[in-house]
């Protein structure tokens, strides 16, 4: 079995008629399986969460994309979160027996798709075809506001799709990611600096592991600071070592791990390594879940 | 999605094309996979894994016994495990969306179905109907060969199917019980004492705990013991707690755990526990994981 997810974010979060018709167009589509959906209201915005086998989930995110282009209108959005556009941007995720190198083609198919409505679109992160293109904030510098100068000029020439400004649609971004693991450490202190260091020590920018995005935040409803991280390649940096080196960062101070939080879903791979770690495992593999087998490979 | 495991151990370990018939019988039952299938010369008996939704699995084992039945002729059988029959036992085991009390009823169509073929049926753990009959040892003791002799008695009676000797096809012990999880832990010691008194302080029979049973076990090619535990009810007793006992239990002998093995498959909710207790995710369900999203609930 092919899995490919998808999580776009598109820019609506208030009117609850149009976020019911965006929803439904995925959910409506043979083989997607919407797993989650959300709306922000300070964001304006909503993210949904599907899965299926890959030309499906293209084909989901094609409705999305119709029922987007037909129903937000850019030049009454206002919202806390930068964004280009109606659909802002269509990350997809490569979840099992998809490689990196499928999912771009499929991005590609999309985002031609996409530029075929009268829409430019910028590819990002392993889709980019410009290196200045691969962080996403880098690609939404600027945001809608500033996209018809943009799109004037020879450096804001979008990937595919026409050079041109649409005012109603704006532009979107496509490319191709690692699933993201969401993982919060809550320690049982209320000095925010101790969470702030760790975060510190253990993210990439800060000389940390090459896959971890961190950030201390106070939690004050329960009196305890938070090592916030996102793991963006869990089989090169797996949970288990994030979490035992924060563990260890924290006895420093005396500060102990009192809970832990995964935010929405994971797929059973990233798990792999934990079970491995912690039951000493060596030779397991999650070939040997039974649930794993009747997906098939 | 409904899912049903079947693990019948059939009295055959060395005719390697009565083996492929009663594989294909099996594979070839619509809605039915095959997950493994083993087959001891010694033992001269075979052990098939596998799992579908309910009636797809009935149907799989009605396959199996239909060939077992017509292949096997119990008065030519000798090996080393003790048996009472062509199809010896049927354990049925809920893996998900399935409840105890309706695989029995599974167990009981099933024993009905061989009963109606001319083999009288036991049934044994959560689908016994007498106490005496709950553990499988018990069922089994006296074996094929004295099997004549019991049927002729009131205390022998079959729970379905004729109270009649069966010469070709002896007996069938059907019954319901959960999935079993087989998980050795490797010791850095060549002294199998130690091996030897921590299953006897980890397993029920011991002092231990409830849904364990273990032993101890040299593993001379590796130079170490091991602790070979069978965990009946994960629910109940998790994984891990099984394994920090014997950690804490060697560790007072200066023995350290060199590494563990789960032999064979797992149900996904076998490892909640596990993923809960070491990455400290109180609220962690396996709801969260996306391939159990897939399969639905």
């Amino acid at each position: 079995m092919q899995l490919l997810e998808c999580v776009p974010n598109v820019s609506e979060g208030r009117d609850a008629e149009v976020l019911e018709r965006l929803v439904r167009a995925v959910r409506q589509t043979p083989g997607v399986e919407l797993l989650d959906w959300s709306a922000d209201r300070d964001h304006n915005r909503a993210v949904l969460t599907y899965v299926g086998e890959p030309e499906a989930v293209v084909a989901g995110t094609q409705a999305l994309c119709r029922e987007a282009f037909a129903l937000i209108d850019m030049r009454k959005h206002e919202g806390a979160h930068p964004r280009l556009g109606a659909v802002d941007v269509i990350p997809l995720v490569p979840l099992r027996g998809v490689t990196t190198e499928s999912a771009v083609a499929l991005a590609r198919k999309l985002g031609e798709w996409i530029g075929g409505q009268g829409v430019p679109v910028y590819y990002y992160e392993d889709a980019a075809v410009r290196p200045e293109r691969e962080s996403l904030p880098d690609v939404r510098r600027g945001e809608y506001e500033g996209l018809a100068t943009r799109l004037a000029s020879p450096e804001g020439a979008p990937d595919v799709g026409p050079a041109v400004f649409n005012a109603r649609s704006g532009a979107s971004i496509v490319g191709v990611r690692p699933p993201l693991i969401a993982f919060n450490v809550n320690l049982a202190t209320t000095d925010l600096s101790v969470a702030k260091r760790i975060a510190q020590a253990v993210r990439f920018s800060g000389g940390g592991y090459r896959y971890v995005r961190a950030m201390g935040v106070a939690l004050e409803d329960k009196g305890q600071v938070q090592v916030s991280t996102d793991i963006t390649r869990y089989e090169k940096t797996p949970i288990h070592r994030v979490l035992e080196t924060i563990r260890s960062e924290a006895a420093r101070y005396g500060v102990v791990v009192a809970g832990c939080e995964l935010v929405g879903l994971a797929p059973l791979a990233a798990f792999e390594e934990t079970i491995r770690y912690y039951l000493q495992l060596h030779d397991f593999s999650i070939a040997q879940v039974i649930e794993n087998r009747l997906l098939g490979e």
